[in-house]
């Protein structure tokens, strides 16, 4: 990739040099619109990519620029003419411009808007109103509707004459005389018909919808269920106000899937590829973690330090609080890792928690024993071939060890059986309490399981075990 | 959603006994096929299904069978009649009876192939020989093809007699008379052009494709960077052999980041909803990996062990093991899922490991001199207010204590520092060696770092701070 992407720059390079305009626009035409733009915003030498987008014209040339990244993109503003914007702007889409202005300094955006032919404008400042996530913020309002007498050839000529400016023609919506959205339809589906079929004997009448203020993952799970190529989006009084394509879906499924792969391993999502990344700010993305992390686990230092004591008395004890503590953060997380994957899937119905807690109640259960079975075999084990030495005078005999291994292998069915019971009640009071599962599960479920790991492991040794060895 | 579908189950009972079979066909034709398929999956009762299944005729019943769990495809396949089978495969595509096929047992696979058209046949056993996760698997041989001397109409003709038949009409291949693929030919394209234009003039010359071996997840970059609908397969000869489209796509996404997600919090993908894997399963994807984890252990539980003479003699030591194992384990966990994420979503380019760990030296290090400073500061503070209190004898005095918190707070730098470059290279050795990242790195991660945070304290305590303190 990286190698053609170079080829490309000098290419373009030599052409802008020689003036070649016609090969220029021939290679333009003929070069993926994304490799194009990453050829052009690596040039340190902004001239070129001037002359690259005032080439192309103004039809490839705002696809080449919606794909740019925003650096580039604010010095194309500040060197065009204004002319030269206004007809950029008119061959662009108002949910690309909204993206790019979302990064734009005031005084860019300000000529951007008053640059905005009216109607661009209006789309513009109403798509600026949605919140970011929802499905408002991912829709666009270029869209296109017929109305359900039309005949199939009719439809098709319609589409043909206005479809140049819709985001796409493959799904069009089709509104009654009081103008309600009553079907979508699919162009394949026209394609398919007779000339003579109209548009309300063709059309879909079981469409799936969704509203500009639901959260974007709502609506990717249905695209991905219902196998949508566009979605209508709905006001609160159910007008249509957009639509959402798939190519903009694959994004926000990928993007809500790095949201929950980074919170979930403690790190904030970066938004950027990591390459392109300032350092302050991937360090901003890890830092509070990792010192909110560390400010949590007071609660395991005031466990152990009040049994210093007792780890005084028989240091043996400390060396398997890691072994223990780290069963029980592995088996919390994994838990934690299907239910906030499952939920954010969409796969919990209402009635599905309690469902859902029971299934894990069976399977923490069966888990724990399997676990602290093989545990007490393996620490027998680490004891017999002296992997842990054992030369405190008090433990010689093997009923001392056993006695030790069982404390270990008791805690553990008690710590993952617990561990795995919070892993999969978290998510879900997070869902209640409509926090993100993703960022409350990691952190919470760490720092409860440490806390319940060590008090089971020494309310166990100082309550039976203790008598029992020392 | 669940509601719903109850609802759509009590309609679909009450329409079967009442043997109203034109309501039945309407309801069917006007609601969602996938949720059809939900509402026949739960009955118990498998004769409702059946009747559904014949009344909806063998077009929409192919698509409702398609979606339908194996377990209720398999009683159908059952209690299907051969003709009625016949019917039913006449109108399924290639690639979701293969989907199926891996899932039956042996003597139902034999009874669907044995009844198979001809040409269908062909198919199946072509893709079955695809291994999972390459882009043969999710490829389908149902495609259309047309020749670049025909005008626009002619190709729309085509495309409306022959289109059927295929998976996406959206987009179509186009191949010269050596039967090489020269083109794709988007439908909205085809319809926007005029009559008398040539396809060749309209394809796309600059087109994506990828091969039948390829790795699904490199595919699906290619959708997501390119914006496609549908991608052309071609065989080890460039010759045209399937085509994948968007739909297919969108579930390769999900299930891809699924399983990042999974391996890298240390769980096996389970590829079915928490609620419909059987308890078994989830033990199974659960378990050994815990197990493993524990056994990895032994190095921590060798070093605290050797160590354990130290930590007799001042048990304070081992209260900060926790904290120190888990800000490591923390800090490189972050940087392998950054880099294990990035990977995936071929972010880098081949060169570009040298800059990645580089850039990450810098951060590193960084974070691990604030992380330090912080601790230093909070540890202090801890001490201050009793939250770890000191009743050994030999610690009284703010000098002995500012040791400690120095202790910990250098064995964290060095921790951080060296956790954060293995969470770096780990992920581009496992690409190297041809292993999954996200299998690989999560385990050795925690293991490699908890066996450095470990060492470095003790060692940092023996060579330096206990000649300082005791």
């Amino acid at each position: 990739m990286e190698e053609e992407i170079e080829t490309l720059q000098t290419t373009l390079i030599k052409l802008v040099k020689k003036k070649d305009k016609a090969t220029l626009k021939e290679l333009l035409a003929t070069t993926p619109v994304i490799d194009v733009a990453e050829a052009l915003d690596d040039f340190e030498d902004k001239k070129i990519t001037l002359s690259v987008i005032r080439c192309a014209g103004s039809e490839l040339g705002a696809d080449i620029f919606a794909e740019l990244n925003t650096d580039t993109q604010q010095s194309i503003i500040s060197a065009f003419k204004d002319k030269e914007i206004v007809a950029l702007l008119d061959e662009s889409f108002a949910d690309d411009i909204v993206d790019s202005l979302d990064e734009f300094p005031a005084s860019i955006v300000d000529r951007v808007l008053k640059l905005a032919p009216k109607e661009l404008r209006k789309d513009i400042n109403f798509l600026l109103n949605y919140k970011e996530n929802t499905a408002g913020s991912v829709m666009t309002t270029e869209y296109l509707v017929l109305r359900e007498n039309l005949t199939a050839k009719e439809a098709l000529e319609k589409i043909r004459s206005e479809g140049k400016k819709a985001e796409t023609i493959y799904t069009v919506f089709v509104k009654d005389a009081k103008r309600n959205l009553i079907g979508t339809l699919n162009l394949d589906d026209l394609v398919f018909s007779k000339d003579t079929e109209t548009v309300e004997e063709i059309m879909n009448r079981d469409f799936v919808t969704c509203h500009a203020t639901d959260d974007q993952e709502i609506v990717a799970n249905d695209f991905k269920r219902y196998d949508l190529n566009a979605m209508a989006v709905l006001n609160k009084d159910n007008k249509l106000v957009g639509v959402i394509t798939i190519d903009d879906i694959v994004d926000v499924i990928v993007d809500e899937a790095n949201e929950d792969i980074a919170k979930l391993n403690k790190v904030s999502n970066m938004e950027t590829p990591y390459l392109e990344t300032p350092i302050y700010k991937i360090i901003l993305k890890c830092v509070p973690w990792i010192i909110v992390l560390m400010i949590l686990q007071v609660f395991s230092t005031l466990i152990l330090s009040s049994f210093e004591g007792e780890i005084a008395k028989l240091a043996i004890l400390s060396i398997f609080t890691p072994l223990i503590m780290d069963a029980g953060g592995n088996s919390g997380g994994q838990t934690t890792t299907i239910i906030v994957r499952s939920l954010a899937l969409g796969e919990f119905n209402k009635g599905d928690m309690k469902r859902a807690v029971w299934k894990e109640f069976r399977v923490a259960s069966c888990i724990a024993a399997i676990v602290a079975v093989f545990s007490f075999g393996w620490l027998m084990f680490e004891l017999g071939v002296g992997i842990v030495q054992i030369n405190d005078p008090r433990l010689i005999g093997w009923d001392k060890r056993t006695l030790i291994c069982l404390l270990v292998a008791s805690t553990l069915f008690i710590t993952i059986l617990i561990s795995r019971m919070i892993g999969v009640l978290l998510p879900f009071f997070a869902r209640l309490i409509k926090k993100d599962p993703a960022v409350m599960c990691g952190p919470l479920t760490t720092t409860l399981v440490d806390i319940i790991s060590l008090t089971t492991y020494f309310l166990l040794w100082v309550g039976i075990f203790r008598g029992l060895i020392l």
